[in-house]
């Protein structure tokens, strides 16, 4: 096995290989002045196993053409398994029609994968985990939860309450619960049957006076992740601390979440970012060693 | 037949239809704050052959994949027959492995085009024709040679000489001469042995005193154009135009060109520019009657 860590995931990648004490294969990488890109692969990969390392955070759409075109490159130079580590994949949130005549954009990005010669895909926590049923190349979710847990508990917050910013995220809390050992539960939503505004209510288990920490799979412009922190301040907890797997922390969304009153905000490595890092090579290593001792 | 003007070709796919006088299918689109875009249709398009137009100059990412939703969604919705016309095809100029290790993009990006159900292809004046050979779908190439020429030839250039800026364009301006009647040439370039620079030698026709457009298919950061226009001018050219088909225009390449003497720079709407525009919607629209009529 060979990996290559692609322009957007040099170090995620070669962590990744340093952990399983494989080759890589490095990509020499430039824009040309117009704005496309350049991909050259600076080893062989004839007969390989390769795993591409190659996260779709902003800007989504050029990663995502340096992912085609590394995978295309690699299959055109005889890799004999092509696989697509992509910890953040982009568009998965345009999961289904919510309107009609719009474009299933994680649809499609299915199809554009397996048309570039990706004959396998590991993900982190995507959005909705029911979106890859719909590819035709096995796609495998793996979870982070556990990971950014440990980070907590490893600083000394066992027994914090791990709360969701909605119901989407249930099982990401309970499965940081099981480490922390502090109990999960999450905001409870009501739209507004007039104004069809969503107006937060409260949290479904007593926060007063307890260490809480919000987990949630993206970060984006930071709203969703500010308010329920407000909330969680307003009913008593003493500290919160914000948690993502993926932190895009589109504009000011670090310090609209810092003046939310969290005391600090941790992600992964699945995009990169300024704020706290936990790395994901550790849980992606163990799969890919899972899978080729198979 | 429905036409589909996508996000980065709207005026040109209106202009089309108009002329043909069929229906357009409107696109809504915006961008996330994360910079991912969202497609929707906003007509029916069940059982209908349709005709995509969303070219893919800068940024190429982006209008690539809005390429790729518009054709999965309108696949999506039913549509019976897909044909993108994308005048200005990215990643043509990387149409082989000049390196080792080299992504031939052009290869990829044709493998997508298929994959997200695009049905045939109609560009204009791709950097080298051979290339959609490669292809999976049918793909048709147009050229703008005559519609160029005409455009200047209206502005009472007839007799001007047909430059090309190397040997590339030689039936470029061949078919130009045939509508201005004042012959053709190109620069001879000679790659100097020891340095392995290229120094451009001279026209292949006598240009002193002569009217003298240059018609390259790309303008990018104009060093080619500018180039050859400074020898024709140092050569005794009277009055040098510039013209291209895909005037991209990078950086300050328009200042460049007319500071290196050109009278005025005229190109195409194949890609947006603030340079004087003939439309390829004629060109287009005969191309798309010819092909519905049989």
């Amino acid at each position: 096995m060979k990996v290559i860590p692609g322009p957007s995931s040099i170090q995620l990648g070669n962590k990744i290989a340093e952990i399983l004490g494989v080759e890589t294969v490095a990509v020499v990488h430039k824009k040309f002045p117009d704005g496309e890109s350049y991909i050259r692969l600076e080893g062989e990969v004839k007969g390989e196993e390769v795993v591409i390392v190659q996260s779709t955070g902003p800007p989504q759409d050029t990663n995502l053409i340096q992912l085609f075109l590394l995978a295309d490159a690699a299959k055109d130079l005889g890799a004999k398994h092509v696989s697509a580590i992509v910890p953040y994949l982009a568009y998965s949130r345009q999961d289904k029609r919510f309107l009609p005549g719009e474009a299933v954009s994680i649809q499609t990005i299915g199809k554009l994968l397996k048309a570039s010669g990706i004959d396998e895909l590991i993900t982190v926590d995507i959005h909705q985990e029911k979106v890859l049923e719909s590819f035709e190349i096995p796609a495998k979710n793996l979870s982070a939860a556990e990971l950014l847990a440990d980070h907590f508990k490893s600083r000394g917050l066992a027994g914090a309450l791990a709360l969701a910013p909605d119901e989407g995220r249930i099982e990401f809390v309970k499965e940081a619960s099981r480490v922390l050992g502090g109990g999960y539960g999450w905001l409870r939503k009501e739209r507004d049957r007039y104004t069809g505004k969503i107006r937060i209510k409260e949290a479904t288990v007593d926060v007063s006076g307890r260490e809480v920490i919000v987990f949630d799979d993206i970060i984006s412009t930071g709203g969703t992740m500010a308010d329920a922190i407000k909330i969680f301040k307003e009913q008593g907890a003493r500290r919160v601390f914000a948690a993502c797997v993926h932190p895009l922390l589109i504009g000011n969304a670090k310090e609209k979440i810092l003046q939310s009153g969290a005391e600090e905000i941790v992600g992964t490595d699945s995009v990169p970012s300024d704020i706290t890092v936990v790395s994901l090579a550790p849980l992606l290593a163990k799969a890919l060693a899972e899978k080729f001792k198979g």
